[in-house]
């Protein structure tokens, strides 16, 4: 984990000249949950600016446009596809906010406003490094294309089309983000997995009509009731899933593992605190943090029923989410759970199950990967000394699923966003030392893709 | 159980008379809901109109007015309370009514219109039979006060607070309600007995804010999961209330209580078939009509948690009502179940129980009342030949604890109303054969009142 001096050789911008220059961009308002379509095309028009060196364009899709370059004067080296967007979340209230949220505002440590982290700042580091290179040494170390998106924001509603309709100019052998978020600002971390994802509906039905809970209370089963049943049953009383076959698949946590997540530097009351609970809550024999990291959960994300009136609801409804782990099939998790809740007869009420299209299976990254070991040396020159932990991101990225299916690359997560920087709220910040170790750490990383890659071209 | 024939002497208006006049109070839309004072008082001036032999005058309170009249001319005699109200029902959808809700239609069989079985055409029949008696006597047979409000249809908001305020002007044997409805229109029946009400608020409260359900999944209890728990350990699986002390005060069926419910002619399977269910459920160990009668039940009313998408709700919360029989008290059916869902603790989350004010006990009239009797008697010169049954209302008036609390007078149902004919629905309906049934059992009930109450005056 030594990195070669000579992988550290391009000077930067002065940090007052890029803040400068990132605050015109951050200054676009591109909400794409509220598209305004001039707006967005702005953003769009920003970044292909940055990137005239590369021949960038901007793609139309059904959606906001794609902002598309290729860098291809590297024949033999290997191929990345950068991957980004240039949508940001809507500023929400107003008046939670310290400064205006378009106009970045530049403190000692940190600068604010909607899309600083998430995913302006990130992109915007990628973009500096790939300049620098091509003004300091004319060419870069591998060869790269970027996708930049406008619509990650709202849940990327056109970008599996666009990635299966444009897979061969897509081709590479790594996609590399600059989306997501390192999980502590105090210790570098790369993600080599991300949890899957399935979810689904259950509806129990009974009269043809809500019931006047005293005309008829007491001779109908009562839809609300049933479900309670049934959504009691999903898990025993130590938070263990109890639906048959839903752990298949699942490795248990060797001692390694353990003792791996066990020294990360994770406090449970902090969290605990965080959260405004108590006590925390989750499957017996795990640590939050390898419940977090290793385990699948099923939560009940919402329930409605009838009202605050004397009635027996005719219907009941709750919505119920899996994320999933390691070889769990989603298609076999969404069979379990459906089989469990719709398999029993209930007298006298009608159970439907409907299994939510998209599910997505857990990913992962060996870690062994030449693209996790140019990562955490990138990250270990920036970082000397520290650790570089392997981290789980608890969440699911729909994005690398498709990447992984449609161009056959994995994903590698390299952002300078932490995950505490209010990322979706009121206040988004950037710690602005980020930027300095981000370029520096694109730089690296680079440099080693374009050597530890190779053979994959 | 045999009618004096001197007891059955009025002579009535034709039919097609009483339809005209009844048309006129059935074309005033007065709709509590949407309460236009003008035409509300519209319909208590029709009503006071019918009433000038007694005095009748409106008084306000803070909503509707009420109608007040009183004939006192029997001295030594009894006082009854004859109890209505002139508000209707919202006419709904106005597509799904066959004809204009407020232009009184005439069939063959029956009239129909919004008001004309609830409580517009059972007042009416009052009113006939005191003008019969006023015009073809000179005089009642016992003491009549008249108290019919305008709010009956919104939860009679103003009236326990006007009939505490006129306690005194108020004060009578007996309360004769022409409101409610009789079971079933084959049988003439009597009510003995409707249930108590008590309800609650049940609210399970996690982490501060709804939590990303990968990103906190499986590490903090969810209040949805927690509620689901609570919900379902209310039952048992046969159908039980499983609340310890929920059944303090209920009395076991006898074998003659079981005979005489299993006497009423129901059928199981007509009721299962209008309720649209395959199969009916409720408390082991009784028929449907047995647990519609004589059996406390709790029902979940309403549910709400979440939404449908990927978060750990961070608040659930449900509405629980009981309908009560016999001797159970409210307040300790309030701690039982109160007890139950909040007395164990559950790590992570913080549950909440509420009561609602307002608890109601159950009601009932002995079957050997006078009053009973007097109905009983009443109904057998109408309908002679068949059995009275002594039905039960499943539902809960809160009006008679009000008056037995207040006037410590019980009240006796007598309307000529039946369940079926489409209350606060769409072409709600009156079988016209009612009116002429009703105005005869309503001076049988007099003459018979005058007497038997006689001692109680």
């Amino acid at each position: 984990m030594t990195v070669p001096v000579a992988d550290q050789t391009l000077t930067f911008p002065e940090t007052t000249t890029l803040l400068e220059e990132l605050r015109h961009y951050v200054a676009i308002p591109s909400v794409s949950r509220d598209s305004n379509p001039d707006v967005m095309r702005q953003a769009a028009e920003w970044l292909a600016d940055q990137l005239t060196f590369a021949g960038a364009r901007i793609e139309e899709t059904e959606g906001n446009p794609v902002v598309r370059a290729d860098w291809l004067g590297a024949p033999g080296a290997p191929t990345i596809l950068v991957y980004g967007h240039y949508d940001v979340q809507p500023p929400g209230s107003l008046n939670e906010w310290e400064a205006p949220p378009f106009e970045m505002g530049i403190g000692e440590d940190i600068i604010t406003g909607r899309g600083v982290t998430d995913d302006k700042g990130p992109v915007f580091i990628v973009l500096k490094v790939a300049q620098a290179f091509m003004s300091q040494e004319g060419r870069l170390p591998l060869n790269v294309k970027f996708l930049l998106e406008g619509e990650e924001e709202i849940g990327s509603p056109h970008l599996a089309s666009y990635v299966r309709t444009h897979a061969d100019e897509l081709a590479a052998d790594l996609v590399v983000s600059a989306d997501g978020a390192m999980w502590r600002p105090s210790e570098p971390s790369v993600s080599v997995a991300s949890k899957g994802l399935v979810s689904l509906s259950v509806v129990v039905e009974g009269a043809n009509t809500d019931l006047h809970s005293g005309r008829f209370g007491g001779t109908v089963a009562n839809p609300a009731h049933v479900l309670a049943v049934l959504l009691a049953s999903l898990h025993d009383d130590t938070g263990r899933v109890a639906v048959e076959g839903f752990y298949d698949g699942v490795h248990e946590l060797d001692d390694e593992r353990r003792s791996e997540i066990d020294a990360v530097d994770f406090d449970e009351g902090s969290y605990r605190d965080g959260l405004g609970v108590d006590e925390l809550f989750g499957e017996a024999g795990y640590s939050t943090l390898q419940r977090l990291w290793e385990r699948p959960t099923l939560e009940v994300n919402g329930v409605e029923s009838g009202g605050k009136y004397t009635v027996i609801p005719h219907r009941a409804v709750a919505h119920v989410s899996c994320r999933l782990v390691h070889d769990q099939r989603p298609d076999a998790v969404l069979a379990a759970v459906t089989r469990h809740l719709g398999g029993q007869p209930h007298p006298g009420v009608r159970v439907t199950v409907t299994p939510d299209a998209g599910g997505v299976p857990a990913y992962r990254v060996d870690r062994d990967d030449p693209s996790i070991r140019a990562a955490v040396t990138a990250l270990g020159g920036v970082y000397p000394g520290q650790d570089v932990l392997l981290a789980v991101i608890a969440g699911t990225l729909p994005a690398t699923t498709l990447f992984e299916e449609v161009l056959m690359a994995k994903t590698l997560f390299f952002s300078f966003s932490t995950a505490d920087e209010r990322l979706h709220a009121p206040n988004e910040f950037l710690r602005i030392r980020r930027i300095g170790e981000g370029m520096r750490a694109w730089e690296i990383l680079w440099r080693q893709l374009g050597r530890s890659l190779g053979g994959a071209a």
